[in-house]
């Protein structure tokens, strides 16, 4: 009786919603948002989204008024009473009371800006813009409706036995690449592939058999809302924003060198432990390494999040080693386009010579490749940077040169200013 | 696909547990168990199953060995890491960190002590001995466990269209009961229903009946898991076991006629503005208010929970006013034997005179009289209470005959300790 009366009151709804709750979204923004709302509450931020697979015509595929829709849905929400006990009473990287009751009072009046959308030709242009601790929590929301809303466009047209025979292989598949791991005694893996999931529903269900195939090997999710429903670690820093923003509100370029270890002064103020965790490629790691004060190599971790992995993680242990530190007490995060093979070769080259961690992304949460018609529920390059910050465009560099960004003359000088002599031309799977 | 392997796996299951969660228990108990774990750690009770409804034969209706797999079952759990999340981070009774961290840590390791259950005829006698903070959080569950697994050795036998009428006709009643109140306007009212529901899903419809039907009028549920699942307030403060006990502990008539007070004077150093509610009828509600201590005149209100309660709350708001409070800022909350009618003749008497409360237990959550073959669903009056403390016998006066309890010769030393001369003799529906 109760199941035919909910089905009847769904009938009401005007959308099935993707994104839910405030918390559907990465830990590590909830972790810079609450430093950067602190510390610099009068940066304005522009964040865009790129569509770096030009071969996927987001427009064609999703009409305007239902991405409209799922964006204006995300503006109601507001953290449930629920949601905010779980923020203040849970446990994260082992420490009670991570957020603080400020940034608590100001989450639960928090609601999403507003968005600007346009299309043009078969991509969308859609950008947001103002406080940069408002604007950023847009950032994992709108990628994950756009993937979603891509996917549900692609399955519209299948009947139902084919939608069961989808998933069971794709369920199989997944469940497969867990059992590919279980031999790996210290393995240490994360679910990150919030942004760029297939959908809400399976990304809950990976972290469903990452839990029920990996046991503690399985270290948690960087999705907020999965971590409260299934009970599992919140994982997760920082990210290229923060470098971004700080270098883009730089007046010279000696200011500019020292942006990306101002980043980190003013992080370890707010946090401590296995937090403290180096993202060094946003202007090149080798350089972001070799000038960077002592103190730095004091922090507990580095996360490779492009160009080469293994060259990233032996260029940290040298670093380290050359600075006195042993590696043996360092945590190197990979987190960079992996996959079982990958996560495998790593893991063999790098476990006993250090703390290894995976952050698993798009391949665990969305790896419909060869599923379906043709490929056309393959996963795809989309992303949501800050690109303007106080009315200066912000730069990336990378450590491929495909994940590059900014101005053309700005990438110039950021390339001298940082030393950057050669870049990786990497392949680009997400 | 999901649903599929999860009908599957439920096959594996040895039983349907009725308990699930440490947490699906009374709200009061944990406030109890807080008080009575840091001041009285060394006090040994035991609680004891009593049918007052010997018309009911438990042991016929229920096998021993499902009792015995329902009991163990609560046994084998833990707090989760959700629910410990939950204790630490939500706000109860406007108040952050209500528990401290020392309780917290005692109920992370906490398991239920062991039961002793024996058939006496067509009865059981379920016996639960040991520290008081550990034996008191049986009550509910067992509660709890004996009236569903009758509900569900009633319903065994009925075809699923017959299933599905008798909960129609449940709903339809449970929906027109709260249309019934939908006019009160200032009313307050909770559920206190866990302890003789129908059932575990039973109750947490008719938690969401209530939010959906009364609004802000439904205050909130005693019932810990269903106020953190559900995301309204948890309610309760404490009960007659506290009085009972104190006064068991007693080695002279003036101890004794001083130690419901006693009761208070502790609380108070734990707890604050609405948690400090009177019980007074455990050895009369008439005698209590006579002889207590002016600063008990201070507390914020009086919980009526046998008797007359429209007598009850005259004598409150007369002592009261007799003591130079004023009764507008005092409340009462009725909790005993509660309908719609009762609840309305009730708030049209004292509405405006006091701040007014009820926690509506047994007719929300087990109203099933005249549903089902005959009688045989309606509720009965099954409690479970402490009997004994460091070897001696607890006795309760009540302000109902037929809710008294202990040794004869005890009851006559009570009644001459307290001055009770008169006592009503209601009928005891639940």
């Amino acid at each position: 009786m109760i199941d035919l009366a909910k089905r009847v009151h769904d009938h009401t709804w005007k959308i099935d919603p993707i994104v839910r709750s405030l918390l559907d979204t990465d830990f590590y923004k909830l972790m810079m948002a609450q430093t950067v709302q602190k510390r610099h509450p009068d940066v304005e931020v522009t964040f865009s989204l790129i569509n770096r697979s030009k071969h996927v015509p987001l427009a064609e595929l999703v009409s305007e008024q239902e991405l409209r829709e799922q964006l204006d849905h995300v503006r109601t929400l507001r953290l449930s009473r629920g949601e905010v006990t779980w923020l203040r009473g849970n446990t994260f990287y082992g420490k009670q009371r991570m957020f603080s009751p400020d940034f608590i009072d100001w989450f639960e009046k928090f609601r999403m800006p507003e968005y600007h959308l346009e299309r043009v030709g078969d991509q969308y242009e859609l950008t947001f813009h103002g406080p940069w601790a408002e604007v950023m929590l847009w950032e994992v929301p709108a990628l994950a409706i756009l993937m979603e809303l891509r996917s549900r466009a692609v399955l519209r047209h299948l009947g139902k036995l084919d939608l069961q025979v989808l998933y069971a292989r794709a369920m199989t598949r997944v469940w497969e690449k867990i059992q590919g791991l279980r031999d790996l005694p210290d393995l240490r893996i994360s679910d990150f592939g919030t942004r760029r999931r297939h959908g809400f529903l399976w990304q809950d269900w990976c972290v469903q058999a990452m839990i029920e195939g990996l046991g503690p090997r399985f270290a948690g999710t960087s999705n907020c809302l999965i971590a409260l429903r299934r009970e599992v670690e919140a994982i997760g820093t920082n990210a290229h924003e923060l470098p971004m923003v700080y270098a883009a509100l730089t007046d010279s370029d000696a200011d500019l060198a020292a942006s990306p270890y101002k980043v980190l002064e003013n992080w370890q103020k707010d946090y401590s432990g296995n937090l403290l965790v180096i993202l060094p490629d946003t202007f090149g790691t080798r350089a972001f390494l070799q000038n960077a004060p002592a103190w730095v190599t004091e922090w507990t971790g580095v996360r490779i999040d492009s160009g080469d992995p293994a060259e990233g993680a032996r260029t940290a242990i040298d670093w380290w080693t050359a600075h006195g530190q042993d590696p043996r007490q360092k945590l190197i995060i990979f987190s960079d386009a992996l996959d079982v093979a990958k996560i495998r070769e790593l893991y063999a080259e790098f476990h006993g010579k250090v703390k290894l961690s995976f952050g698993w992304g798009t391949l665990l949460t969305n790896d419909f490749r060869g599923l379906g018609d043709d490929d056309r529920l393959a996963p795809f390059s989309l992303v949501c940077k800050a690109v303007a910050a106080n009315g200066r465009p912000t730069v990336k560099l990378s450590d491929n040169h495909a994940k590059a960004m900014g101005p053309e003359a700005e990438i110039a000088r950021y390339k001298r200013v940082f030393g950057m002599t050669s870049q990786r031309e990497g392949e680009l799977i997400v």
